[in-house]
């Protein structure tokens, strides 16, 4: 079930990160660069970190048809796709929310620390974005934006909880999905977001 | 043989990438950080994905000297290469094919799927000129620009092709070799390029 | 000891990479994550390039804790850091010190080559800051600033140098971070600098 749900997440990031780099003009390259990066960042980045070889898309080269497939598919129905931006952003939602529980559930698997183990949740729910926003040339939005990154941690901090007090598999994700979903429909619904620091002193170090 | 064609590339693309940290203004530290990433980036990308430990330069001393020297060299005589210009896109486009076959070699030693190996060749010929752009805060060009990355492309598509086949080293390195030296020539001269993607809608993800 | 200069360096690193988020106006998340990425990037970076799993912190709660927690102090002891700029220049000094030299001990235990040893540690002085300045979209500082890095070089070939002639641990770390922190505090005094390589030969690779 998870897997399907996986699928139809990095899809979803490729087509957005698709979006991303023809708002930069790139070449259909570049294209295809930015939309597995966006999809499949994410979890290469936690695979190094956790030294967790083979890095997972590596073994499944369904999932890098798929990034591509969707990356390419969007420079033909981008026209369309404005009119589904409701759907995009739930299924964006539903991808962070994947993404999360997958990170935990690799940390996990390889025995790290239970903050380790949250932070491999986030990391793969976000630095999909981060890669995707630094081939850009632009301030990564995740680290200024709605409610995104707390959602993941909001999500991730939920299943570890109840994962340790032994309930089910199932209802664990079903609560970790309905969270956050509802977290981030909200956010976005009413722009929910995160204190943000301002400093202006001039730069000293 | 192809040893001493990747010895000259590195050196030659660690000198191009010394020039973009001069257009940058950068101290003698900085250029050195610059042509190494340049030349040796694509290398240490792949080899970290693909979890080919111990990365490659760390064993070979003399490809670090070659890197680090010809950046520094570079400083010196920048005022004569501007002469070379020529010259400069032809060693690169040398670069470029070397780099992609090696690529695709290191992965079919480890047993990797196709498209994987297809990627690995890829990744090492462009991302040392990725990490490059992203020092030098600017939009990664290979993402945009004429034909680079898909010349990478074609070469990888070729060379396992003919290997597939079961010709010999030689015949398809030579093929590989002509081929690309033909097509990125073909491309600098006329201005090829890919289809861009244009996409001016307002972000909304 | 080490421990406990390295313990204080990646603390007051975390809060210069706050400080760095805040000029950018990112949310607290956006400040913890670079706040981590300034204070353990560079570790993270070397452990990856040599193959040294399981990267360090992962296995030091302790040092996520600090990080994080450091980064979150600063949101709100930001208006008295600005009081504190000298000594913060001087834990900035005394923290590029022990990075280079844990860095070189780390390669030294992996019986890199010695060349590999030097990078080892400037990698582990320097990346964080080259992340921090990736991450709020700006050219990184320490490729063209004061003497920074070639303080890290400096410091860390005196270290195998020292440990080559067989002098004592201490001895050696003693001699490390006094010429460590006197070039470093000289050329923030009077402004040395490498000498920087200008090209503005239009770009034609």
């Amino acid at each position: 079930m998870l897997i399907y749900i996986y699928m139809m997440a990095i899809t979803a990031e490729a087509m957005s990160g698709a979006l991303a780099a023809g708002r930069r003009n790139m070449d259909i390259f570049g294209v295809a660069v930015v939309a597995f990066l966006t999809a499949l960042g994410g979890g290469t980045v936690r695979d190094i970190l956790l030294g967790n070889y083979p890095v997972n898309w590596t073994q499944h080269p369904l999932y890098i048809y798929l990034v591509l497939g969707g990356g390419l598919v969007t420079i033909i129905i981008a026209r369309v796709m404005r009119h589904l931006h409701q759907l995009f952003l739930v299924l964006d939602a539903i991808g962070l929310v994947a993404f999360t529980v997958i990170g935990c559930n690799v940390a996990l698997g390889l025995d790290y620390e239970p903050i380790v183990v949250l932070m491999s949740g986030i990391t793969t729910g976000i630095f999909g974005g981060i890669l995707r926003d630094l081939m850009c040339n632009r301030m990564p939005q995740v680290l200024r934006h709605e409610l995104y990154a707390s959602v993941s941690l909001v999500v991730a901090i939920l299943y570890l909880f109840m994962l340790d007090l032994g309930v089910g598999e199932n209802v664990t994700l079903l609560a970790a999905f309905s969270l956050g979903l509802l977290l981030r429909m909200a956010a976005i619904r009413w722009h929910l977001s995160l204190p943000v620091f301002r400093y202006s002193q001039e730069q000293w170090d």
